[in-house]
Formats: C-alpha cells, structure tokens, sequence
C-alpha cells in the first residue's frame, strides 16, 4: 500500500481555478511522482476545495525543508492554503486509551502486529489493570492510571505527562469524559469510537436505547472529539441488522464487532492522513 | 408463496408452558395443516409469548366461524390470549396517500401488478392533482383533495370519507401530518415512509439535518403512525454508504432508492401478516 | 451533478511521471476549470495510467475542435495516451433491448424520466409484443422485432437497421444471445444484466442454479458485452442475503430488485463517461 | 444466549400433518418448556420437514435416556423422523486445523474465550510451528504435525490419533487437502473456510483469480467438507465491495476480515445446532 518513499500532501483553500496545475507542476518540477491524487470542492459552501496527493520522494531535487519552504512561498501562499505535507517514514506515535473492555483494543494491537496500521504504538493508557498482559504480549508498555470521581484532574495530568507529544489518542472504550482542557491539547488528534449510529443514542447506554426504541439496524461511529460530546467530526460508520429476536446483551455483542472494525478504519485512514476536518465534519480520501 | 387456502393465526400472550401444544393440537384436530410456524418470547421484559402460523384450510373440518369460536373458549381463554385469524383469500383493502413524490408510490404499484403485494389498492388520494395519470394508468381511482392550511379537519373529514372502512393506509410519501383524531381511527393501520434512519433526524429536511451533520449512512424508516410525529412502532429500516462527495441533492435521490424498497417491505410484511406490535415496537415475522 | 458545460477527459497510457502536470496546464491555459479528478495505475501489469477530468468548459479560449487537436498533439502524443473527450451537452443515443421481463426496463425509463441518466432512449426494441404501452406511455418508440429460431440473423439485420449509430445498447433481460458479428458493431457500447453473481452461475437459470447448489447469497452483475457469453468486463454487481427459506420463486423476486439497481448504475456511470475498459477489467471512476 | 438446562431437538422427516402437535405435546408431558421453535418444509423437493425445538429441562420428569427412548418409540418412528437432541450442557469438543496464518485462529480463540462459541477447545493442530505462542497463551495445547510430500497419509493418521472423538474439526485456513478418508470420519463435523464466494473461484488462489476476473465484490465461504473438494454444502457466506484500486494484497487483506467473520458465525451456529444438512445444502436456524 505505501513505502517508505511515500509523502502525502494535503491541502484546504478556497476554491479557483489552476491549483490543480500549480500543483502538480510543482512537485513534478521538483522531482516528486505523483502516485495518487484525489480532489473534491464544495460548492454550496462557499467553495472550498480540498486535495490529497500521494508522492514519491527518491528523486527529489531538494531537501524536505526546501521542498516545503518553497512551496509555501510558491503555492501555498497565491491561493491560500491551508496545507501540510507527512511522510510515510516518519511513523506517527499512537497511544491507546482504554477501560476494560478489550476487543477494540485488541483489534488494533492484532492489525498493528499485521501491518495494517504503519504507526508506532507508544503505550496503552487505563484506568483499570484487567489489560496488561495482554498489551505487553505485544511488547507495548502498559500504564495504569486509575481515575478517582473528586480526582479526575489529576489523573488527567498524569495521562498528559505519559501522552507527551502524542501524534494520536485512540479510545478505544474508554469510559471517561475527557475535560476541555485536555481535549483542546490534541486538536482534531482523539479519535473515539462510539457504540451507535451517531446521531442517534447519544449519551450512556446506547444500546440499551436502542433496543428499548425498537430499532432494525444498530451501529458504530468512529469521530473526532471535540468539547461537546458525541458531537465531534463523523470520520466512518457502519451498521448491523437486528430484529425483535435480539436483546440487550445480543446487541453488545454485534456492536463489539461493529466498534472494533469501525474504530480501526478510522484510524487506519487517519495513520495514511486520508481525512481533512473542516468545519464539523470530514473529507475521507479513502 | 401464498394460495388462497392460506390462513393465519397470530397470537400475544403472557408465556407459559404448553401453548405450542394446545395451538397446534387444536389446529391439527381440526384438519388444519399447519405450514410454518414463528414464535418467540421475551424474557426480560415480564415474559411475553408471541406466535405466527400459517395453516392450510382445505381439510378444515368445520367453518371459519365455528373453528374461531372453539379456540376462542378452549385455548384463548385458557391462555390469556391477544389474537386473530386472518384468511389471505380475504384479500385486504389498501389505500395509498401520497402528495407530489411518485417514486414510493410508483414502487408499491408496480409491485402490486407483479403480484407481489396481496391487496386491493381501492384508491390512492392527494393534496396535489399531479400523479392522477400514473395512477389511473393502473386503473387504480385517484381522489385529489386539497388540504388549505386553515381548513385541515375538513379534508381529513374528506379523506375519512373516502377511507370508510379501509384495512390499511400508507402514507407513501404524503408531506401532511395527521391530526390525533385520524390517527386514533387506524390503529396500527397507518404505514409511513420516514426519510432518515430514525431516531436520527426527526422532523423537517432530514437529508439537510445529515449532509449538515456529515453522516457517513443515510437511511429510511417505515413505521406505523401513532399519535407523536415520528415516533411509532419501527417496522423496517435500510440504509446506505454516503461521503463527502453527496451532496443534499445526492442524498435525496440515492434515499428515494431506500425509501421505495423499506416501503415496500414493510407493507408487504403487514399483508401477510408478519407483524405484530407490542408496547412501542413490533415482533415482525418475516 | 452535472450540467450542460461539462466535458470529460478520459485518458489510458503507459504511467510516467509528469502526466497530471501537463494535462492540468494544458487545460488551465486554455480556460476550463477542472472540477473532478481521478487517477488511478496499475504497477503490477506493467503501469498503465487512467484518469478521468471533469472540466468546465464556459471560459474555453478556443473551438472543441481546436482544443481537441491542440491536446492531440501537445500532450496526448508525448505521452502516448488512449483518449477522448465526452461534452455532456451531446446527450448519448441509447436503445434498450427487452424481451419480457419488465423491471430493468421499467427502472431505467422512471430514472430518465426523473433526469437521473443523462441521454436520448431512442427506442425500445423487443423481440415480443408485450410491453409496447408500458414504454410508448412514456413517449419512446416501440419496435417489435421477433426472432424465429432459424432467422436469427435476419432479426439483427433489422435490429441494426433500427440502432444505427446509436452510442449505447443496453439488454435489459434481452433473452436471445446476439451474435459475435452484431457485437462487434458496437465494442464496450452493450451492456448486459446478468441475473447472478458471475463468475458464478454462467448460462441459463442462474437463478435455478443458485438454488440448487445452496448458496446463502445471491447476485447480479452489468457487464459489457464481448464475444464470449458471460464473460466481459463486469461494470458493476450487488448481493442480497438468502436462506433455506427462499425456493427458486422468492430467488426469481429478490434478484429482481438486484438486476434493476445494478443495470441502473452500470448506465448512469457508463453515461456520464465513468468507465474506461482495458483487457478485461473495468476502472470505474464513480 | 443460552444456559445449561438447555436442550435442542433437531428433526428431519417426511412432511406430513400432525408432526408439531405430536412432538410439541410430548415435549410438554414430559415436563419440557418449549422456549424456540424453528421449521421448514421443502415442496418441491419431495417434501422434506425440518425442525428445530430448543428447550428447557430442569422440570423433566425423566431422565435423558427414557425421554429419548420414550420419543423414539412413541414419536419418531412414526414420523419416520432422523433426529437427535442435544444437550447445551455436554459442551462440544473442537479441534482447530491451522497453517500459518493467524487471522482466523485468533478471532475463534478470542471469541472463544469471550463466551461467545460454547464448546471445549481440546488442540490446536498445525503443519507448522509458528502459531505456538499465540495459541498457549490461551492454555489451550498446540501440536506440531509437519506434512511432508510424499507421507501425507502418516501425517493423517497423527492428526487423526490426536482428534479422538472429536466433535468438530475447524479447518481455519489449514493449506493441507484432506484424504477422502480422513473426511469420512467426521461426517459433517468438518467446517473449512474458502477465501471466495463459492462457487466462484474453487481451488487455489481464489483473491488471484478475482483480481484477473475484475468482479466488484469478493467473498468468503465456510461450509462442511465432503470428498469433493470446494463443493460441500454451504453454511455461511459473505462478501465485501471492491473495486480497480484494489490489488490482489488488498483482496487478501479485505478477505482476511470476511473469513474470520463468517468461520466465526458458522462454527457457533454448529455449536448452537441450528444446522440440518440435507443432500448438499444446509438448513441454518439463525
């Protein structure tokens, strides 16, 4: 899927004609193979364009600095740009949020241990213990950081200092509201999985509503978060049948499938910087 | 998958050991062949017992009224029983209200040529003179009755009129909302088509509520009608993939694909009679 | 979607670097503003190269035809491109071909008739009488042209008489095999609906077939048309669950629903010039 | 889902009247509570019946061997039924066959020990040593068996001196062909994994051979293994969208998810009894 070569550069400016031009001229005077290019632009909304370029860097001419200074004052800066350029072989530094239950967790550790998901997994985060043997099987550091009601501060404060600079948080059920404070430390970087159709169920227990509501079809939403919870950008989705046969505890489990598969697209397709946020919702190159 | 000796016999009661067998004695001391038979129960909620079958009359060995009669006082009573028989040879009279959207409409009477709906569609009625030639073209009557915003309860009069004593209202996309009084009339009998995956997106525009909140599945709801908009017996739900390259547009023509067929499997479900509501939701046999 | 100013630009050639640059220079500098891109290579089959450009063509400097010509020799030779440019303003000349069987056919008149497959239906050609006012209902002409066994050709000869130039066949349930003679006619211009998931279940009674071996999904497949029964380049396919329940009947009614949806979207994509052929396979740029 | 005084009767006899008032009376006279009932009967094809009861036996007024006695006497023969009862709390033995992929292993391990496959997992078996680690980490014991060329059969007559008496064989992705006489040990007791959506692609390198073919969709196939190799009767199937960016690692990657998930649903449907086999398909009571 990638190499080590890979770049991708990703771009948000207002929508004009020639950037397509602009840019691909720049990079092949440069050097750089484009090996994928995706665009979309947004009409009703002012129209603003967005692009995802995959390049390939053995044959540039210049170094990574020079490529992206001159860019900024070549490209970038005519049409306004929003942009930045990540590279395959920096592999980005992921932490693991967790409570007790396992099999999101584990649905990452076992597709990071496959090569799924190009990423360095730094350490698992918990407010309980139950998980450690499992997460240091994979040789990844565990650390128990157990949140008490009056003390949820501090507990934040030690999870920050463990965090350092994290490129990703991934929650993978963990059952504690983030404070603004620390959520605003990891802009558009937490990715949590939510154990419904977003927006319906918000809020505890969604399965529990569901199945009192007398739903067809159960799901899981993999999002940013922001401040308001359950109302950050919907990165992906997807959805199971079910019907009157099913109760509560058949619905926990088809979600566990459904949350796992979910949350591991979704941050696959942030690892490979596929989703730009605008506004409150995403553009997913996938 | 249906002949006119079908018969079918619904049944809620509270469970309790020994009802398969006191129903299916019944029928088979009666020359009624049984053909399929669903059941189920639900424990956490006090133990209700819900039962379908589907039974052959040609070896019935005394009336419809008679055999009625008898498993009302031997095995009815004895239970507790909620219960009805229905004949498919009595074929049920549907009728479809719509207003300017003809493709949920089209799709319930294309299905209805192709013997796939076992009905009488008596009539389809409008607020908008606009679908009159599609539907008479099927030698279906068509009533146009216009509904002024200050004089509703006359048309809903109208309509009642028109309705008599109808086993089955769809409301196949029709932009009113009834009042209680007409509702209250159908119990159970009044189907509707909602355009979004409910409870996400109640009320007004909802494929604009889920481009704004940049959902990644749009979907559709049929329903049965109670008194609170939106807020019925969920019947059946679909839904489909959607990006950031939909926009509104989009995602109303790819949710008129969902709507026409979660339409048309729900009335085809009340048809045969697959389903049965309890509380706020419904055990559907299909 | 797509309005009267758009053109699209589709391009097959060896991968190399530089391509998007000079298409997309070629075509700013000449005044259309592109609006879609699509790239796609195929390193492991000796790197070929497909993209696909929409562009707007209002601010167009020059004639298509100087354009076409200036891009023929400016760009197309250099990089020894396969290409060609569709205005959505010349809407495509499609013929359907039907025998009996009324859904395919029916789904695609309702979709043009609610503008959402971009082209002129000519005409509807049947080798029966039988659905003449369904489709002259709609205001297209009906040819009827039987097929006796011996005289098969003759029947082509005056199929082709009535297709002419026509830019698109599509057999819509057309249940008679066309001849190698007859297809060469009009090379990835006919697109078949087959009623299983090829490669499974070629030849006739798919639907039988299916059955018989028990699978618990069903298909249906849009594919092009070559000299081989079966077996050209699949366009589109799409799958519906099943069980012991379902008999060779219910499979008949559920692959219904699947031949109308998948032959809808296998046109619309083929109409708005989405679909690039090579060797055998299809890249669809949906 | 279930608890241990649970018991399942399966049953498959000529269709006939009177089958569920005489089966469900004696169930009820012996102090059984009837809690699920599943049937089916096949017209066109002789008239087959099938039946599935699940009940509950903390009231039984006998004990197993005269309930069974006493049914066979009074009830089977009479029906000309095969049939079996199966008690939920004599947990199944299963053995697991494994090369070296892991994918399909671990999600049965994983489930397993999540209380989601209700059986005793006795071995895994491998031609390889590889999977050790992961696999006694589960405390569950892991046999090497090296297959080499030319002594398969020595190979055999190992694995088949560590199976036993067996219940259930799970071929999770094992890259070895069974002798016929291997397979005629355990008569539908063999579940294997297909990486195609039989019976598209039979033999080896099925993600190769749907690259070449261009399909849209590709799938997975868990059935039981008879003599003939790829055409046992199906049990679960399911499939995934593709499309021209996907090579064949990604078909293998993406089919990765589907084996597990349907390998998954068929060894627990086994393990629940809702599979009748008949001729060459299943009846699945799910």
């Amino acid at each position: 899927m990638q190499s080590d070569t890979t770049a991708r550069l990703l771009i948000t400016c207002p929508d004009r004609p020639g950037i397509v031009a602009a840019v691909s001229n720049f990079l092949f005077n440069h050097g750089a193979n484009i090996t994928a290019l995706d665009q979309h632009s947004t009409d009703p909304e002012g129209g603003l364009f967005f692009m995802r370029l995959e390049f390939q860097t053995p044959h540039l001419d210049v170094s990574r600095e020079i490529l992206e200074k001159a860019f900024a004052e070549r490209v970038a800066a005519r049409f306004e740009m929003n942009w930045r350029i990540a590279y395959a072989a920096d592999l980005k530094k992921v932490a693991i949020l967790v409570s007790k239950y396992d099999h999101a967790l584990l649905e990452l550790l076992w597709r990071h241990s496959n090569r799924e998901l190009p990423c360095t997994i730094t350490q698992v985060i918990s407010n309980h213990p139950d998980l450690r043997p499992e997460v240091e099987r994979f040789g990844i550091p565990y650390h128990h950081v157990p949140v008490e009601k009056d003390r949820k501060e501090e507990a934040e404060a030690q999870i920050l200092h463990l965090l350092g600079d994290t490129d990703l948080v991934v929650l993978a059920r963990y059952m504690q509201i983030l404070t603004p404070q620390f959520v605003a430390r990891y802009p558009h970087r937490i990715i949590n999985i939510h154990h419904s159709f977003l927006p319906a169920f918000v809020g505890a227990n969604p399965y529990k509503q569901a199945y009192m509501r007398g739903v067809k079809i159960i799901g899981a939403t993999a999002h940013y978060v922001t401040e308001e919870l359950d109302q950050g950008p919907i990165i992906e989705q997807d959805v199971a049948r079910v019907s009157h046969r099913h109760d509560v505890a058949d619905l926990v489990r088809l979600g566990r499938d459904l949350e796992r598969n979910v949350l591991a697209r979704a941050v696959q397709w942030h690892l490979e910087d596929r989703i730009i946020v605008y506004g409150n919702k995403t553009v997913v190159f996938s």
